[in-house]
């Protein structure tokens, strides 16, 4: 086998092989496969597709690829949650504590931040002494004796997807389906889950900006989660305007301590329920949904959710006077609002570039490696209908210095877009549940 | 200007600029773009295409990355000739000689054969002593002492071209029209031609199958040329069968020195003939294609085109005594007749599976740097339409060994089709010439 002869199959449009996807992926995670053959196979596979079987033979050799994680002597089935990324989007932070307080174990790698999108672990780095890297012996040891993990990558996970997705970030290949869907799937599978609940974002602050290619993406990765022998449901999530109130790490974990307290923003509250009933169901802990959502309300209710998110810090090293008092949380040198700039109805409220707002203030990374200021980021204090008056404030900048707030203001004041009727607001998910 | 960019805009079918394409050539000969992204963008331009006006800018950018020669000093037009690859394609040997017999100078730079195809620089060093490494100031001081130059290329000619060649051929990115009429016509314009005959075989011995794709690649060339400011005709020619009857190095020069002495196949002649002709029409020695065609028919009867040759050996350093005396050019250790298994209409002599046998016996090489051996290869004693009674030999087989030669009889029997009823011949050409 030859790997110019499969690219050259992928070119002409044919279907790939189980033995030719092992083949070239192993062969390149091994570095026998040079990079410029599998940046032409990349674009091949964008520009001529894959059948959900060949994606899901990608995604399986992928997993393969590196160490796999085996749950099923820790937790009686494994359930992991994933988000395709957005903006302020710290469903985690109040989703794993609420479910792992109704009794099912959850323990999650999330990745670090990228571009306009901030990453789970830079939030709870806003903890002092939040350890991110546990080894693989402490992350099984504390999902066994606490029932619940957030944590970075330990183990060598799906190392054929962090070569890959690397290459295809400079070779203009990150945009297609199935190799976006294989890339998620393949570590969520070398993570151990036996269960996923999808959370893909649609709107101008995802990956997927339309309805047609985030449905395409969700019913790609249940598709390869049920031919992989894993059981999967996606939601398609509104990512027009950014999620709840916080963006920008310290005032993301601030969010989801309000939420745990039940005085969180009515749209994230109703977020992580329906997020959190749907890991409830899939982990057969409620037979219905009616009773998988009054399980995660009575969770968060009665206070146990928080509880989990206190014994999850501490067990993670976090100092818990910080989550306890939140206001010792890293703060900003500059806390400015941004008044309307007239009566209106709220017509957009620009998701990316609230998050491309929050990166330059520095709560997020360019690329990779960047420095991360924690204390950084933007209030946005009102949803898409909302009518305001003028010089009422729709954001609070938090900046360290007054030259990235005055480019924060400069940016976030087109980010929004106006009407003098009146305009609906914006739903919260896209039809139903895809299984 | 990012390189992953321009990747991006012809990924999703847009026209590239001239500035981008020139940024990516640059880049790409410095080594500043490196393999993979080259790798990338070569599979989005075969799979998106490209305008003649970016193939024009592609060819251009790939002349401009290396020396270039400026034959205007020298002779009063640069006329110059390319053929496609095919298999007995020796015209070379015959058309350079007639046409600079008729007065019009021809300095040609050639590359070696590669795979079923053999090269005019492999036929030529059959000859001992001839030298096909001249120096530029050699090439250029045979070119306007003797009118005629045949040799390799001596200048760093469109290196890009060479790095991109060696890339697409391992990235599954060879078979795309407007990168192949690049590639050519890139080194014709590095090499100083004003005015150029292009000679686009098609068939079943050629890089181009079928006709509309060998058309589609002749009238891109064409265009190319005339943007860039050059002259270019096209033919397309049949390659479905072997052109004349030699295949293999000494053959075939064994083959041109009787086409220069009017004792050729006929087929061969003909061929030579007409782009004899369209050279001189192309460069202005004649004004109709009527007395170009006269022209060539006498300086090839009364000697003149013989003598040239000789002329074009002894000033590279051939010993004369070879080509006065053809029987001493290399022969194989064994030479045997292949008989026809039955009597019939020939239908098929396929010529990819002739060219691949010749290599095979040693006439031609699989990959770069192999050893050729000079005495071996295969005559074709018919043509496709012939009829023969069985045991008529069809081929001679000139083997080196006795196993290679029950290979080449093993091969060279699935390359003949043979029929009950009369088979129409083949057509040297297809069409007019393109303009």
């Amino acid at each position: 086998m030859r790997a110019v002869d499969i690219i050259i199959k992928k070119r002409d449009g044919h279907e790939l092989s189980r033995e030719e996807i092992t083949f070239f992926i192993e062969g390149y995670t091994r570095g026998e496969i040079p990079d410029y053959q599998a940046a032409a196979w990349a674009m091949a596979v964008l520009l001529r597709g894959m059948t959900p079987r060949e994606t899901t033979d990608l995604t399986l050799a992928m997993a393969a690829s590196g160490e796999t994680l085996d749950l099923s002597g820790v937790v009686p089935i494994a359930v992991d949650k994933h988000s395709t990324g957005g903006v302020g989007d710290k469903t985690s932070l109040v989703v794993e504590p609420v479910v792992a307080a109704c009794g099912l174990a959850v323990g999650k790698m999330s990745g670090c931040g990228l571009g306009f999108t901030g990453g789970t672990l830079d939030k709870l780095e806003s903890i002092p002494g939040y350890r991110t890297n546990l080894s693989t012996a402490e992350f099984l040891r504390q999902l066994k004796e606490t029932g619940l993990v957030l944590t970075g990558q330990s183990a060598d996970l799906a190392p054929a997807d962090g070569k890959l997705y690397a290459l295809r970030d400079v070779t203009g290949t990150v945009q297609s389906i199935p190799l976006i869907a294989s890339s998620i799937m393949s570590k969520k599978i070398a993570a151990g889950a036996q269960a996923i609940v999808l959370d893909v974002k649609v709107g101008l602050g995802a990956f997927m900006q339309t309805l047609p290619e985030a449905r395409q993406l969700a019913e790609l990765m249940v598709q390869i989660a049920n031919l992989a022998g894993r059981k999967a449901v996606a939601l398609l999530s509104d990512m027009n305007q950014p999620l709840g109130q916080a963006v920008g790490n310290a005032l993301e974990v601030r969010e989801a301590i309000d939420t745990l307290h039940g005085n969180g923003p009515e749209d994230f509250e109703e977020h992580c329920l329906i997020v959190a009933a749907q890991m409830l169901l899939l982990g057969g802990k409620a037979k219905t949904p009616e009773a998988a959502r009054t399980m995660a309300e009575q969770a968060l209710a009665d206070g146990r959710a928080w509880q989990k998110f206190r014994t999850l810090v501490s067990a993670q090293g976090g100092d818990l006077t910080y989550i306890d008092e939140p206001e010792r949380l890293p703060r900003a040198a500059i806390i400015e609002p941004l008044p309307a700039p007239r009566d209106g109805y709220l017509a957009r409220i620009h998701a990316r570039m609230v998050g491309e707002t929050a990166m330059i203030l520095g709560a997020g990374r360019a690329k990779k490696g960047d420095p991360i200021d924690h204390a950084v980021g933007i209030e946005v204090h009102h949803k898409v209908g909302d009518y305001l008056s003028a010089d009422e404030p729709v954001f609070t900048i938090h900046a360290a210095d007054a030259e990235r707030l005055a480019e924060a203001r400069r940016r976030l004041s087109t980010a929004l877009a106006w009407s003098d009727d009146p305009v609906e607001p914006l739903p919260l998910f896209y039809g139903q549940p895809i299984r």
